[in-house]
């Protein structure tokens, strides 16, 4: 098990320093600043570093550490790695560059020489050539980042496994900017042992992690199975949403330079993916997308919808985008329209989508929702509510967060517009009513919501 | 000609208020912070409105104003635009509803008797049931929602046209709010007279507007062959970014409810607009990123692409991104890959994407664009500069921008994460350089360009 890498009581920093722009001064500031166990420098230049008893080398510790960060020169790094072994470590992160990605002979022979001792004391292994691990509950933090050029998001509830460590650095300062909360995040760079398939496999039972997002360039072959076994147990329990790159033979080529992947053949990915039950982003906009949805929304139990606009325009292109994602979008039965009429104004449309018009208020809202949310033709139902209208307050935003606990269903808004649009999508995000500009976004997040929906019944 | 109204010399507002809610009031005050020209407020009840002499009809005026604006009851206008034909002002914008959008025998008779009279005076009609024109730069707005609801964008050269009025607000509200210049927008409601056609060929002429955005329901049937006509034209002197709203058929009987506008065929809209050379949004996002590129690139010789990046990972997304947009990423030839090899450490990688990796700085970037911005090989260049990466300090943007000129080729950016992001993002943008979070829509929208590209080469 890997559980050790995300809590471990100990760790040792080898290479840690204090000089200005090192990556081991970074990451034994981030330990210093939220890490609750025990800390050892390790580093034969120094005796105190940052106020810390600094170690000159594995041997000197005092116990062997849960965890080791190393962050030394990589042809040094397979001697500290049988210290290491020696000392009963069975956790190491290697951040380290200098290993089979340079494509030289030397770091081929490094790279084999780190697995052979890795083998023979059973220590498991992350990276060489990574960012590691970025873990918001426990504070190990080896993100090499200082925090004015990476933000840390919220604790939370995403975690987040990538290939690239630039791309997960990019999210992880995305997703603080944005508020939303994370659990913890791996880069395994060169991957020599611990990968994708362990890694789903840990936050299938990591009870801090509600959803787990993934950029991945290439699979192992040998691990192909294994991966499709592992992710259809994981989203039993909890969703995953999947990006695939590499999905061109030019994307490919470009990512065998990259992380030396074997990006493979996109269409075998996609049946796994699909035979996994992995929700698939095609952007980047659908993984934080379909994320915000996850997050804050209950499953959907058919694939009827209903649109509530105050603009009919947005109500048209939400119609579009919806039927062309399949779903439903119900005629109103002629009982419920009739309930509608006696409430509405004339000159309000009762056909779903329903059409408040520019002259409505939040309470106009609040009536039209109490009704149809409770009906077994609505499945879903998303809110337009454009800020520029005058009889929209504020109240609306307190109705919907009630609403989506009170009926069970999943409630999406979309709004355009500057910064009304900007205030009231934050507070209605932060009740846990996702906001989206674009109808045609809106539409894929709930598509994605559906169709885990669906995955969820069958599995 | 429909020019006076837009530069009208003096404006009558019919149904000038001072009442707090009225649209009139709000349309009087748009008028009397940056119209130049006079300003007759009409209504029976005033002697003086916010200091302005009143008039208690129109015969009373002192002239034919150049344009009238009419936000009476809608029983009231048939009379009122009698009195201004008998005037002699020939350009009427009816903001009032009641017409026959309510689908009521009343309402269409009222629309009927409005053409009626139009047509027997020659008097052209925007409306009825409309916002009407927003004219950033000669101060006509009747779009009559306040400030604290809908900010009004700086000056700029995007020509909006709208079947949606709600919309047309909403995105008014949102280029405000990302400091997008707009030259003048227009929503015409139930079109009794000026439409699309009409409004297509004002903007072909007019020196303010650069580009065209289009939301379009549907075209009067009539007046299909004209609009490609016309927008045949168009396109020759500037692009036009149309998107199609009621595409699916249950989309298309929304937007029956909506305007009354006959969607038609979606398959034959999507031929005209091909064949008027028109450039078809296919989402939101699509619609502003498009324009964001229109607005400052130079347009492109062919559909060769490098792209230049410090984070594999997002080089990989962008490959795959451009080339499935049919986009040509070039091998890098052996002569370049030596230039490059020979400024850059070994690392580094030489094909395209170039990677820069992540301990690169600014200066890197510059020396690798300088050599590659001036080859046959490069059509455009997308740089993805994560501003993570330590050695990011923000010269490279000052670059991107004198480059963009000194080359005369496309140049946009891909930039993802928190405050960092935002900041490298507003200098570039501010400069010329689009920028985008995802490498999928900066491909999108370099496509359009591309599009727009060949069909200039062809008309």
């Amino acid at each position: 098990m890997i559980d050790k890498f995300f809590n471990p009581s100990s760790v040792a920093i080898i290479g840690a320093s204090d000089k200005p722009g090192k990556v081991g001064k970074v990451i034994l500031e981030n330990f210093l600043k939220k890490f609750n166990g025990k800390i050892y420098p390790v580093n034969p230049n120094y005796d105190v570093i940052m106020g810390l008893k600094c170690y000159k080398s594995v041997r000197e510790l005092p116990e062997p550490p849960d965890l080791a960060v190393i962050v030394i020169p990589a042809p040094s790094v397979p001697e500290v790695l049988e210290e290491l072994g020696a000392k009963g470590t069975k956790a190491v992160i290697i951040i380290s560059g200098g290993f089979r990605e340079t494509n030289t002979p030397q770091g081929e022979m490094l790279e084999e020489k780190v697995k052979e001792i890795a083998a023979k004391y059973g220590i498991r292994i992350i990276g060489p050539n990574c960012i590691g691990i970025f873990d918001n509950w426990s504070g190990v933090d080896t993100f090499f980042l200082p925090e004015e050029k990476m933000k840390r998001p919220p604790k939370g509830y995403v975690g987040f496994i990538s290939q690239s460590g630039a791309f997960a650095s990019a999210i992880i300062d995305w997703m603080a900017y944005n508020n939303i909360g994370v659990s913890r995040a791996v880069s395994y760079g060169n991957k020599v042992d611990v990968d994708d398939v362990d890694l789903l496999k840990f936050f299938m039972s990591d009870e801090k992690t509600k959803i787990v997002l993934m950029y991945l360039e290439g699979l192992k072959t040998s691990r192909g199975k294994e991966f499709i076994k592992v992710a259809r147990e994981l989203v039993k329990v909890k969703p995953a949403v999947i990006y695939k790159a590499g999905k061109t033979s030019r994307g490919s080529m470009a990512a065998a330079s990259h992380t030396a992947a074997l990006a493979g053949d996109y269409s075998l990915y996609k049946s796994a993916i699909k035979q996994s039950g992995l929700i698939e982003a095609e952007s980047f906009d659908e993984i934080m997308d379909i994320a915000k949805v996850f997050l804050t929304q209950p499953l959907m139990n058919g694939n009827k919808v209903y649109v509530v606009t105050d603009a009919g325009g947005v109500g048209v292109m939400l119609t579009d985008a919806l039927t062309s994602q399949g779903f439903e979008m119900p005629r109103t039965p002629p009982d419920l329209k009739e309930e509608l009429r006696s409430i509405l104004p004339p000159h309000c449309i009762v056909e779903n989508p329903i059409d408040l018009t520019g002259d409505t208020d939040d309470e106009r809202y609040m009536k039209v929702l109490e009704r149809i949310l409770p009906r077994k033709e609505v499945d879903a139902v998303v809110v337009v509510a454009l800020p520029q209208v005058p009889g929209i307050r504020g109240l609306l935003a307190d109705y919907l967060i009630e609403a989506k606990n009170k009926y069970g269903k999943p409630i999406i808004a979309v709004a355009i517009g500057g910064e009304e649009a900007r205030k009231i999508s934050q507070k209605l995000e932060s009740g846990g009513i996702p906001v989206f500009e674009s109808p045609e976004r809106a539409a894929k997040a709930l598509k994605a919501l559906y169709t885990y929906s669906m995955i969820k019944k069958e599995v």
